[in-house]
């Protein structure tokens, strides 16, 4: 009944080795300069049109009120290439899992054969970290002293942590719908040396020279009148159709900057100032091109820049083939013939 | 510099076991049989609803010369979650592997973490048969004697070995457009206890009770005037908009049945009938409703049944869950912690 082995393709025979970078060991290799390094890289390959996204997949299963699906796309100077897979468990909380759960799929450019399975969810949480800090080396003025702090959730502490290396910051202001949540923000304050004040927006506004905002929020919280000129913003929490952190007609009045124009316009923080006609895709400028020098980016101290952060598959493969290449510099990547 | 452990999210300390299932172990594991009770009980939950296919994804990716893609979907009944990745590399076969290269990768409904990584070159030719198959057993003729088989390439002797299981063959008939390649089906016969002959697509036509297509053609080979009333056609081989197999106005003449409708309109065999307006989407059934007894199938000795087999990623979780349960079972499983 079992005799199917004459049948085998070719490849069967050859085996093919994978490498596994469980998540346990994710916190142990990678590094917030690693992450960094590898989404700047990423940034200004899709400027170039070296690196582009496949279509992302997202998909409500209709279990377990699971939202599930895949980011991807193709680096052809790096030649990173695969997935990112998995999604949104609500659930899981209750199970001492984290609710967002991601594994990275790399496959071999030149084969097609899978190389590494990487566990995803440390990775998310720093390449998300890393391009709001890209965005602040490459757009924020040179003299920023106040980073502002808008959202106080898990991720919130690793965009602060990313922050503050880009800039001599010597304070950071911080608001959170929920104002009892505001501990996060004061405790990684302090594990980074900085004073921390809880602000009202307004307060917030008018101190900050670097505003973050990281929430899921489905109304603005930062409107234009807020903010400063001179001001940089990197809208890192509004991934999906309907969410929204700051005014829009905030991003009328400043140079607005994504990762990916489409994703941008559609479903980026840009969507509502483009609903409402007051700005459009050609206003919209890729970070990447600031990195690799063919856009200035910030004109001058009184312009205000700000980077809509929507995640692109591109960052996950980015990170996960630096957490590879660790693993296997220092000898700890695990291998299984496939 | 590297110390972001107390960032880990808690998942990581919590440990998930994925199975792996290597390319070289599926032919020890799965059956021909397992195949095709996975992909019946796939195309059954497909036409119940209780199961459906995400939107497939597949790039050129400007590398290698090499389309990549992923085929993804959900089984709310079996629970079968996941993806399909892998592509077409043409110059693989230089470097001693197959061209296609399939990896499955499941994950756990329940939570979103990775259940399993499973070599998918191997169970995407046994899947491909068994659908074949699967329509034979619902389609055809009770008396059918003659198979004929159109195409001679990898793919044809998996479906030939899982068609004969389904009615009492007596013989098998083959055609291919480079005659050269036809001792395949020969050597394919011979090893299952059947005569077989070459012919001319009007002698084909004029014999067989069944025929299975699996080319990679552009341009129609089997014609209508080819086909007998109470013959049944599974056309497998398009899977592309362009490909084709059959003259269109067969389609018009038979009682077609797919495995997704959605497919077959747009890049299915039944594209060239519905473009020409010989069909429409509202003709054709999905073959699960056969198998769930809500719609007739063959209903006369006379009629024409076609099915049009596209290829679903569904079918691909079907038997890569089948051969892990197997792997499990038999004890062969391997584990790694991710």
């Amino acid at each position: 009944m079992n005799d199917l082995s004459a049948q085998a393709p070719k490849a069967a025979q050859a085996g093919n080795t994978v490498t596994i970078v469980p998540e346990a060991e994710i916190a142990g290799l990678m590094t917030p300069e690693a992450a960094f390094d590898a989404v700047e890289a990423t940034f200004a390959a899709m400027a170039r049109g070296d690196a582009y996204n496949f279509p992302v997949i997202r998909e409500a299963i209709g279990h377990a009120d699971a939202l599930y699906g895949f980011k991807s796309g193709f680096d052809r100077e790096s030649l990173a290439l695969g997935l990112k897979s998995g999604g949104y468990w609500p659930g899981n909380e209750a199970r001492g899992l984290t609710n967002h759960q991601s594994t990275v799929i790399l496959f071999d450019a030149d084969t097609g054969r899978p190389s590494a399975l990487v566990g995803g969810n440390l990775l998310t949480a720093l390449r998300t970290a890393a391009a709001s800090a890209v965005s602040i080396r490459y757009l924020a003025r040179q003299d920023a002293k106040v980073l502002g702090m808008i959202g106080a959730g898990h991720q919130s502490a690793f965009q602060m942590r990313a922050a503050v290396q880009q800039r001599s910051f010597e304070k950071v202001v911080g608001w959170n719908y929920h104002p009892e949540m505001l501990s996060r923000l004061a405790d990684t304050a302090a594990e980074l040396g900085l004073p921390f004040e809880a602000v009202t927006l307004e307060e917030l506004g008018a101190q900050a020279d670097v505003i973050v905002t990281i929430t899921s929020s489905f109304a603005p919280s930062l409107l234009d009148a807020h903010v400063r000129p001179g001001t940089h913003l990197a809208c890192m929490g509004t991934d999906t159709k309907g969410k929204q952190e700051v005014e829009a007609g905030l991003l009328a009045r400043a140079r607005v900057f994504t990762d990916e124009v489409a994703q941008s316009v559609t479903l980026g923080e840009a969507q509502h100032a483009v609903a409402e006609g007051l700005t459009s895709a050609d206003d919209i400028t890729q970070l990447g091109a600031v990195i690799n020098g063919t856009h200035p980016g910030r004109t001058s101290d009184q312009e205000i820049t700000m980077f809509d952060g929507t995640g692109v598959g591109l960052q996950d493969l980015a990170v996960a083939a630096a957490v590879v290449r660790l693993a296997r510099e220092q000898g700890v990547a695990s291998q299984v013939v496939l």
